[in-house]
Parts: structure tokens; sequence; C-alpha cells
């Protein structure tokens, strides 16, 4: 089995790591794919930004993403309802959005269904989708579905900037920014653990709010709009990892980033899961990934603004090599794994 | 094996049809499913059409679609190459933005990548897809990678009417409008026939322009805007059918069309392949769908001005029970299988 690279635990103690036993083996070297295929294609049709960051921007302010979520990689029926799995296509998809600083629109569902899927199923998940879908004011425009193997959602979103608003960029982070982010992190992860092994959620009282973070990841998009207008110069939302992805800001931005661990905020019962399972909690936390918190680099100034809206500062970004480091009281704990690599890490 | 009523045959000549071999199994009911998703999900958002066209419209004149492409329901590596199968899903989209008379601007991908898929067979699907982007001026904007147990493309295209053009929605056919097609049918229902058992192609001269056909159809943008600043009142574009497509038309504008099967232009090299085959060439060519011809009805003095623009008039819309009848030497030969119907017919 190969490990996937989510969680940076100590060898022996989180023998293996939940995704990579049900979750699938994901594809060799996603990045390095995405770049082979960003080299491929022409820039043309209005497009500002293309591949490469949350959602891509045309000329005219329109923001697009589409994810894809896939039966065995991303959600599993033994654990997701079909309203979860409805609600965790959505939200994956309003998170990239929230994360340009964007407003979701519309929606198209591409839905490919398995034999043993009823269309009460369906409707189901359906139902899960819109509940979601009302709440963020956004319309299930349409899609299309097909027979497949394997169930495979893919939900294509479009947004739009506000008016006198700049879509937000990973490129953007300059030396002397600060880092913030706008919640706590490390839920999703220990949910998804407790779903694992019952056992390491035995006496967590906030074992039902952890697996619910796991479930119906919420995504953030007043939050994004706050942090676009207040100036924040790179964001995304933490879907691998909160360390991985603040490489990606480094890198996008050719900075060096710092995150004091200490600064980071765990969501309630994390620690205790993270005792059970015989890992380090604050490293558990900033590499779980799926929180889908916002990460966002912003000037100092702007950053008070911005923590008067309740965000954490806990990070600076520098010049010097691209990349991420760790800190935890003072001294660099950098682990070797910064979150859930999509296997671009070694197979077996 | 299920007939999943692509080609209305004489039983005992043309013993499976091809897509039922190796094109797997339709889910069951696909209209009706999306009938009960459709009554599930509000309006909002600014959306003017919603679940039912061949494209989204958005108050904004934004147009939005998504398709997707199954290896084993919508492709097969046998016959498809890399190449093809990027060209396919992009074409098919851009079909359906040609088909509300729009103008394509971007595209979203997702993909799912199966295990033995190397990084060299993807790029080869987006040289295929980043061709045909060109020609057409459409941005590949970005998109999403997995790993997944059977390759699978979901393409979400987003694209804008022509100032002071209307959308044309299926809709808005009226008793006394005639019903035109772009160009000749049939062409890739016998290149997919060829692919299946070369006999039937043997001393064809036409037989490779038919397997291309059906290998890289061709989204038909311009006239779809022709037919849109002609007056067209509802339009879509041919994929499942020319005759299960018009009942479309029919339906959702409650109209009766008649189609006139001895004035519907069949490609070169259908006669032949459909003798070979044992069927009747001109229902072969009205049900065989994927040509991508687009179909529309207009009031006829906006059809005299389409017509100077070659498209060709095969029918009548008139008032009566909603459906569509097809006529030979002015005989009702309307066969039991209109096209191909995604498996809302009978299963084994």
């Amino acid at each position: 089995m190969a490990d996937s690279g989510l969680v940076n635990h100590r060898p022996g103690t989180v023998a293996e790591h939940p995704r990579t036993g049900w979750y699938g083996r994901p594809v060799d070297g996603e990045i390095e794919l995405i770049r082979r295929i960003a080299a491929r294609v022409g820039t043309r049709g209005g497009l500002v930004t293309g591949i490469g960051d949350d959602a891509a921007v045309l000329a005219d302010g329109t923001v697009l993403a589409l994810d894809m979520l896939v039966e065995g990689v991303h959600v599993r029926r033994e654990t997701h309802s079909w309203a979860d799995i409805g609600h965790r296509a959505l939200a994956v998809n309003l998170s990239d959005i929230a994360a340009m600083g964007a407003e979701p629109t519309a929606i198209l569902v591409g839905l490919g269904i398995p034999d043993d899927v009823d269309a009460s199923d369906i409707e189901a998940l359906y139902d899960g989708m819109e509940a979601l879908a009302e709440a963020t004011g956004v319309a299930i425009a349409g899609g299309d579905v097909s027979t497949s193997p394997v169930l495979t959602l893919s939900v294509a979103i479009i947004g739009r900037m506000a008016p006198s608003t700049a879509p937000v960029l990973r490129s953007g982070a300059r030396p002397g920014d600060v880092v913030v982010v706008t919640g706590p992190v490390g839920a999703s992860v220990a949910g998804l653990m407790i779903l694992e092994d019952p056992l390491v959620g035995t006496g967590v009282p906030e074992r039902g709010d952890l697996i619910r973070a796991h479930l119906r990841p919420r995504p953030l998009l007043a939050e994004g709009r706050m942090l676009a207008r207040a100036g924040a110069s790179a964001m995304l939302d933490i879907s691998d990892g909160l360390l991985i992805d603040a490489g990606r800001i480094a890198d996008a931005s050719g900075v060096r980033i710092a995150i004091d661990l200490d600064l980071v905020p765990r969501s309630p019962g994390v620690d205790r899961v993270a005792a059970a399972a015989g890992c380090e909690a604050d490293i558990l936390a900033a590499t779980g990934g799926e929180d889908y918190q916002l990460l966002a680099a912003l000037p100092p100034a702007a950053a008070l603004t911005a923590a008067a809206a309740a965000v954490t500062v806990i990070g600076q970004v520098s010049a010097g090599r691209p990349g991420v480091s760790a800190y935890r009281a003072g001294r660099d704990v950098t682990p070797a794994r910064l979150g859930w690599e999509h296997g671009s890490a070694e197979r077996p």
C-alpha cells in the first residue's frame, strides 16, 4: 500500500493512513501531470489566469472551477450518505470560488452512475447539493448523466468578482506579508480517523463535530470576499493540508513561508484524537487537509483589518528559497510529508 | 444484451447494435432521472434556462454546458486514439454551445485517469483537445485530475451570446415553422458500424470519411450563430438521432413535427454501408445520431434566409399531439426506435 503522504506520523503509530486504505491509489505525480498539461495548452479567449490556481479567471471577471469526486478516491458510500456526497461535491467547488474572493453564480453537475444506484439515491444526492446551493445562492443549472462503472461527480462552478475587486491568486505573496488562516484546522482529518477506527474517538466529546467536519465541509464564501476586500495578496483553500498548501503559495509566489505551529488554531477534540492515534496534534492538524479554511497572505496593515474579522496570524512571508517551514517553540519541525500529495510521493 | 435503441433495424440483420456491445449499458431511464432531478432543484442566481436544454443560460447572456465521456460508454481505446478522445470530448460540448447560437469562451476539463494510462497518453489527449480549442478560439482554462478505475472526461464549457441575439431553446417551435438541418446525417453511425464490423465497409470508397466522421465530429458553431441570427425558433444538435432529437423539440415546444425522410440529406457512403448491413438507409441516417448537425425550426420567411446559407428544409411543424413522425414517399414510416435513448427503452 502506498503511503500517499497525507499525515506525517511517527512510523508504527498510525500504520496506514486512512485514505491510503480505502481511498484508492492516486494517480502518479498529479502535479507533474498538471505541469505537462499546462505546457500543452494555449492562452486565448480572454483568459487571465488558467491552469494552476483554485479557479480560472476570464477578462470579464468570470471565475470558473471544476472538481471531480470519485467513489473510492474522495468518498465512500460506507461512511458518506448520498446527501453527504452531494454536499461535499458542491462544497469543495464553492470553496475554490471562496479562495478567489468571488461570488458563486451557478453550477453544472456531471454524474457517472453505476448500475447499483437507484434514482432515489440520486435524488438524495441532489437534496444534499440543493440545500447547500440554496444556502449559498447558487443555481444548479444543468449537467449530464451517464452510466459509469464507478460513481463519479464532476461539479463545474461559475462565479463573479464583486465590482472593483480583483481575484486573489496564489502567486501574489510578497516578502513582509503575514500569513493568516480563517479558523481552526484538523477537524476533518480527525473525523476521518474516527470513521476509519472508532476506537480513536472513544471518550472524545467532540466526536460528532469532528465527523461532521469531515462529511460536511463548509465553504467560507463571506470570509473569502472579506480577505479579498481587505487586500489579501495571495489566497487558497486548505484542501490538502495547511503546510502543503502554504508551500503552494510559496512556490507560486517565489517566496519563503514560515508557519508557527504554536499559532495554528486546532479544532476542539483534535488533540485527543491525535493522542489516541499516537500522532503529534500540531503536525496532524497542519497536514491533515480537507478543512477548507482559507489560507491567505496579506501586507501587515491589511492583516490588521482582517484580524478584526477574526482571522489568525500564523506565519510570515520572507524572501529566500521558495518553500515552507514549520516551527514549534522556535525550532524547525517541518515534516517530510506536508500533506496530501495526490501520489506524487513514493509508490510501492 | 439490451437493445439500447440506437438504430431501428430489421430484426436479425444487425443482430446487436454496436453500441450495446462495447459501449456498456446505459443507466435506466436517463430522461426520467433528469426529470426527477429537475423537480428537486430551485431556480436562482440569475438562471434563465436550466436543466433540459443543450446548455443553461444566465441572465447576463452566459451560456453553460457540461458533458461527460466515459470509457466503455462513449468511447473505447481500441478504436479511439487519445487525440480522438480529446477532440470528441471538446467537440460535443462546442456543439451544445453551437445549438444555442452562442460563442464559446473557455472550458474546464475533469479527468479521471485509470492506473494503466501514461502521462504521454494524457498529453496526446490534450493535444487533440487543444487543436480543436485553437481552431475554435476557446481557452482550456483549468480543471481537475483524479485517479479513477475508468477513464472519465467531464468537459464544462462557458460561452456567450452575441449582443442582441437571444439563445435558441428547444421550446420555441411554432405551428407553421419549417424544420431544417445543416447538413447530411448518417456518417457517424456508418463509421461506427465499420469500426465494429469492417466487412460492412468493404468496397465503400468513403470508408475513411465515415470513420473520421465518427471519431472527429465537427461542431457547427458558425452555422449555429447563423441560424440564431436568421431567427430560428428552436434548435438543438443531433446527438442521439435526427428523429429522437426532433421529437425533443416537439415535446419541449408542444407541437407536432413531420420529417420527410426523402428530403433528409445522407452522407456519401451511408447507403452502401446500410445495404451491406441490411438496414434501410433513410431510417439508419435519421436514427443513427452523433452527426452533430444542427436541427432547427424557423418561420418560413426566416428559413429562406437560412436556406441561402445552405441548410436543407426537411420537415414541417404543426399543431397537434406533441411528437415526431417520419414520412417516406408520403407514407408514415416512423420507426419504433427514434434514436439512442440512453437506456430509457427496455432492458433485458
